[in-house]
């Protein structure tokens, strides 16, 4: 037996990603009830009367997700909700009720926490949600959220990471890359003048989930995978393609930007696509649909209203994700997400 | 209309249950199928199936919960989990999943984590329960646990803190105080020889959470109300007498404590009843049952061989929780919890 040398990796070296991968196959599911566990934007149990239950927990630590004086404590508290009903209308689900974790420093003004409170019950009453319950406790600096959210979906309309199949088209339900342009704003990387700057922060700090629009689309029942882009347009098609064991191509030219985001590019002169693609936070819904149902799918949008849709590539047999240039070139890409172990807002 | 000075309260000087309670009310639930929201050891909801879910949350903060140099990581998952775990067996219920947050600080070593993460597969495994997900994010220095835990129960056996009736004998199913002991080892305050302290300190950092027991109860029939331990004796008890609206009378004489304790108490010269009742994590249960219903409680209990089972005192009409001296005297308690916003293992 060989006595090695002892390692001490430090956590950021193994990383978010890393760590759970070296535990998700320990999580052993005695229950059969567990139709999904790690690996989704929610897991899934059930079945109860019919339908599925969806479960996701997402936390927010004070100067690693948000810096006090960067988002109001009103929008703080909407925000920590709303990241978590994205990871539901990811899953095609219905939000309905959450517990919030709070760790208080306890030099911390009552008022705030009343912001913070308020912010989070006005995004519940917007989506129809109860707070139920949580746990309130002293911290000895940072402000620390955690909100766990249980929602619900029909059983055979949930739509997992892993069901894309190669032929499918791959959609995006609105923009991208201007809650990055926000960010980028409140890290004062670029310096915009007003109303623009205002504009892109608040997109960044009050993002709105869709779960209309994904509770339509799994309704429809053509969509075959979805998910929400919180880590970047990349990270989460990556996501979609590791789970489905598949691979993708994307039209350089049909990434959909806002006119805003490319004006804000010409002046501030960055390439717009570049950030879009590497940046996060945006909350619109990702899915794949195949390619015999797209044009009833595409009319069952219209009909609902769920404008705009973009169709930005294809789901392609083996692995990665590759860029169709405008010329019609191939280009391999890194995938590089969102990666909160950079802490990106310090 | 009155100009005021603006208050600027400070969050400690309202506290936990100072904040809860202000919120409480706000929290309006939109939902038929909220059952019970914020005022109990668990959320309800549903029925599916027949049964109703229960939901519960339980944070954990770096120097405020623990201290790294007093319990081991492997103990720290283990407790993370089973405080969670307790609040089911508080409703008679059955854990079934949970989602696991980790704020991690970036320098951590990777086994710490590792080690933590065992502790709590163990335990998981022990109860039978699935870890399905969670959220791993970097901290910027302390460590924070969040869990979220969903059970179930038949929906005409979940206990309530609401449910107790003045007449109603309180009973314990373990001895209470062993575990402060063990804190109060922790924090030097008292300074046992070996192997005394070690037993004391396994106590308060490896809970074991009476998920049987609670079941059994609950499927009797026969109790009325029901909550674990955490904040105290007096405190959790006082919980039951605001819920239901009662008062209570404790038997001085008959509050179960170890015979380690009470040798405890005589060499290090400390008053274990004092200890016991302003003491907290006890994590045993705490309920009361009619008058009528006792023997045959008593009896299945013996059957099951839920024993220990103590009966420590009565539900009265009133408020407050007064204590039966031996000499048949009347004493009023001040009721004072464990509260964690006084941070006491600092």
């Amino acid at each position: 037996m060989l006595s090695g040398r002892k390692e001490t990796l430090k956590f950021d070296e193994i990383g978010e990603f890393g760590f759970i991968e070296s535990i998700k196959n320990e999580c052993i599911t005695t229950l059969k009830d567990v139709i999904k566990g790690i690996g989704d934007d929610c897991a899934v149990f059930g079945p109860y009367s019919g339908r599925v239950l969806l479960f996701t927990t997402d936390m927010l630590v004070e100067d690693i997700h948000f810096v006090k004086a960067k988002i109001t404590p009103y929008q703080l508290g909407w925000k920590s909700i709303a990241v978590n009903l994205s990871d539901i209308a990811a899953m095609g689900g219905r939000p309905l009720i959450l517990l919030i974790s709070l760790a208080i420093p306890s030099e911390m003004d009552v008022e705030i926490i009343q912001d913070l409170y308020k912010g989070m019950k006005d995004i519940c009453e917007h989506y129809k949600v109860n707070i139920v319950g949580g746990d309130t406790v002293a911290s000895p600096d940072k402000l620390v959220i955690n909100v766990s959210l249980i929602g619900d979906a029909k059983e055979n309309e949930v739509l997992y990471r892993s069901g894309a199949r190669a032929g499918d088209s791959i959609y995006l339900t609105g923009n991208i890359g201007d809650s990055f342009a926000g960010l980028k704003i409140l890290k004062k990387e670029i310096s915009p003048s007003e109303p623009i700057a205002s504009h892109f922060i608040k997109i960044h700090n009050e993002p709105k989930p869709l779960i209309e629009t994904g509770m339509a689309i799994a309704a429809s029942g053509f969509a075959n995978a979805m998910i929400d882009v919180s880590d970047g347009l990349l990270s989460d098609l990556g996501h979609i393609c590791k789970e489905s064991d598949v691979g993708a191509i994307l039209f350089r030219s049909k990434v959909p930007l806002s006119s805003e985001l490319k004006l804000l590019a010409s002046r501030e002169k960055f390439n717009p696509l570049k950030l879009a693609l590497s940046g996060g936070e945006d909350y619109i819904l990702l899915l794949t649909v195949p390619q015999i149902n797209i044009k009833d799918f595409e009319i069952v949008c219209k009909d609902k209203g769920l404008l705009p849709l973009y169709l930005i590539g294809k789901i392609v047999e083996g692995k990665g994700i590759k860029m169709v240039n405008d010329d019609g070139s191939l280009e391999e890409i890194d995938i590089k997400g969102f990666n909160h172990f950079s802490p990106s807002l310090l």
